[in-house]
């Protein structure tokens, strides 16, 4: 039996819809929510329940079909690359209905988010289905505005790691670069303050958690803070010129 | 005679209007432009026009009142200080009349925008007037998102360097990092298409000018653009893993 998925048309679109509060929504994403039948949203697992499909509950979307797509976090690229097609083939299949549909995503899509991996597996699977991605608003940007350091002056460079690199790459990147953002810090934030302490620079750095939401946090104080737990969903940002 | 402009109460909102298009404004600069009576914008020069001002025309907003402040673009920061400082003069002014103003920068508020020495002016001028900065979709995302391209996947890093760098470091960042923003490309683009030929990463490059406006352009293959003109408001994303 032959399979015609890889005939299908239509759009998917990818919509950023920025870091926890609706309100950081563009025009745009609205726009194409209220347009679109259905939404797709993703969720941690079976059971969980979807972070981005809560925030955009506020714009108040009328006659909306939501279907969340859970994507356990797990590291077995093989593993994952089930539901990656599996969420492929749900979405693929409504826009053979529907003619388009949209993906919603916490901040930027194309920054640290499970739809990029979509996004290249609907390219590969599905060629013929136009993809359309709709940026949003970071938590780096939104951390930086709400703490009020710039990223980039002048001539200025600007570095995003992720906190699970070495020690090593970490002090090496803060020598080279004006702004650096640390991006998943979690569990590793000891060892990043350790880092950040050894170089003189705890006082150049900022954690901002859950930035742009009403429960945004701004820890100036980084030694100050006993839990790490805080440094979940969290963003360090070192700036050396103060 | 006692200066009083320091003792000014109120606040101030820097917003980030986005790349271009009115439709990637957040609802939350949207609603915000609506409650301030007026709209500060910046312009290159006295007698210019203010793109930023001409972006969000389309928002259709009633009873506005609209002062473009100029902002040339030279590299004195002597010259550019007294801009700065007339500009911090004119908003403070305003947020002493009516509590609250607006100041519009094209972008993201703190990427590469004239607002961060303003910001810094007024912070040290008049430091009893709040400032809230309202984070926009930069170019960088809307580029990104534009051509396709991930900035960030699982465990890569991202650097954003200005085309101005030396072709050392360019090369050195090209070296060391999954994915490279080079900005304010330019009459820098023949330097920048020079070090990417060199490193055979012509092929992993992608030149984006205008993301998000109506005559956004996409330019895959780099070496076949002639006239740098087209460089001008350009980003080039460079991504090692195709």
């Amino acid at each position: 039996m032959r399979n015609d998925n890889n005939k299908i048309t239509g759009k998917i679109y990818g919509i950023g819809i920025g870091p926890g509060e609706y309100k950081l929504l563009t025009l745009k994403a609205v726009e194409t929510l209220k347009r679109v039948k259905t939404v797709f949203a993703p969720k941690p697992s079976n059971e969980g329940t979807s972070f981005a499909r809560s925030i955009i509950k506020s714009i108040g979307l009328r006659k909306k079909r939501y279907v969340e797509l859970p994507f356990p976090m797990i590291k077995d690229r093989n593993k994952l690359m089930k539901y990656w097609l599996d969420a492929g083939k749900k979405i693929a299949k409504e826009v053979k209905l529907n003619g388009e549909t949209a993906f919603i995503t916490i901040g930027d899509p194309f920054i640290y988010s499970t739809y990029i991996y979509l996004y290249e597996t609907i390219k590969r699977n599905h060629p013929l289905i136009k993809m359309e991605t709709i940026p949003g608003i970071s938590s780096i940007n939104a951390s930086a505005c709400a703490a009020g350091i710039p990223l980039l002056k002048g001539k200025e460079k600007l570095a995003v790691v992720p906190a699970m690199e070495s020690a090593d790459a970490i002090r090496k990147t803060l020598k080279e670069f004006d702004t650096i953002v640390i991006m998943k810090v979690g569990s590793r934030f000891s060892k990043v303050v350790a880092v950040l302490a050894e170089m003189n620079l705890l006082s150049n750095s900022v954690m901002i958690s859950r930035a742009g939401c009403p429960d945004e946090k701004i820890i100036q104080d980084l030694s100050s803070l006993k839990d790490a737990k805080q440094a979940y969903l969290s963003v360090i940002i070192v700036r050396k010129n103060k």
